[in-house]
């Protein structure tokens, strides 16, 4: 194994495989968990069961443990996540909430039980919450309500006796829209200069795994980018 | 049906019990919605599916529409939930994380479903939260996160176009700890002077509930009580 490691979940989307081959590109040790395998990955946790969170719990404790030997890990990065909107009168509304709670939720809590069991004192570990859910989402319940659950659960994991290791740190990438191939393809006239790359998002994630400029444990980052430049917002 | 109704979520727990018994005696008609009936009420519906959040959803649009035939309810109270505590160390994290979710959140996704279809223009939806998981609560993570959710769910029900009834009200009470049996029980040896008494909430939820006092659309009241007197702070 590579001097450093670090596990991407949700590896095998869109930002997720930017992570994978830039960290790479860093000479870094890379494992990716999600639902299909990424080729590029060191090391690949695939999931099977998606209907039973405590099934799921089981299945990817074992494999990560399976994966890493004793092996700890300098950075946990969660970006697995989704998107539905609907307001309360949509036909789908509890459908997508279950559905948004799965996608963001379940992941961030697993890669935080993770990080309790496997990553190095100091290490860090980042999630994916989102900067409209810090206010009302009308228009995105589910969406809102799910990304909102993680930004308080950040916040209590950036707090004293939150059960992750001695210094480590815990924070969460809030991004307005992402420039990726899926945003470009259903919001083809939007204005891609106030979207963010995957390229930036892959640069900050790296200097912050390896303690350069990382923001304190609890933090919220929004990531707001207007004539193709990135500013980080911290609150 | 008298005059007024009120479907109480949550009927047959501490606080909804009060509620059931103070709005009958101020000649509401009132239906209960729990695990198991409450006599007290002038209609139940009690809910059988606990596994599937889209069956529970079937069974209680299904319920609700027979026992209303088309009558609509003047103010929903959601005041179903629970407790567990946990950082993200604890065995029991996911366990507790998923219980938290179908106590506060199904619940009230679901309170707000029935409120777009059977709530009447201008009427209260009352939703609960909790004061502590406005910070971060790293002890119980997986109830503030469930907490938080409800929270910024209120936000968006209470903003333009969220599909409840033309200017009803959606809000929240954020408790710190209310006076019930099961708390004097647990935590025999606390302050009750500073815990909120289920009488007060009763009064208060009343009050909302025939226009009375009640703050905007999208607010989150805390009630913050000390030395028996309780003070509401809305944020």
């Amino acid at each position: 194994m590579a001097s450093q490691k670090v596990l991407i979940y949700g590896g095998k989307g869109a930002l997720g495989s930017v992570l994978v081959n830039y960290f790479k590109s860093k000479n870094w040790w890379v494992a990716s968990l999600d639902l299909v395998q990424n080729e590029e990955a060191h090391a690949n946790i695939t999931i099977k069961n998606v209907a039973s969170w405590t099934e799921q719990e089981q299945e990817i404790i074992t494999a990560v443990e399976e994966t890493l030997k004793g092996e700890k890990l300098d950075a946990i990065l969660c970006v697995a996540g989704g998107w539905a909107g609907g307001n309360a009168a949509s036909k789908d509304l509890v459908k997508n909430c279950d559905l948004m709670w799965k996608q963001s939720v379940w992941s961030s809590v697993l890669a935080a039980e993770i990080a309790s069991k496997h990553l190095k004192d100091g290490g860090l570990l980042q999630l994916t919450g989102a900067q409209p859910a810090l206010n009302g989402t009308a228009g995105m319940l589910g969406y809102g309500m799910a990304k909102a659950a993680v930004h308080q659960f950040v916040k209590g994991l950036g707090s004293a006796n939150s059960g992750l290791p001695a210094k480590s740190t815990a924070l969460a990438i809030l991004p307005v829209t992402l420039d990726t191939p899926n945003n470009r393809k259903w919001m083809a006239n939007a204005d891609f200069t106030s979207w963010t790359t995957l390229e930036y998002v892959a640069d900050l994630l790296h200097q912050w795994s390896t303690g350069q400029n990382r923001p304190d444990s609890g933090s919220l980052v929004q990531l707001v980018t207007k004539d193709s430049k990135t500013e980080q917002i911290i609150c």
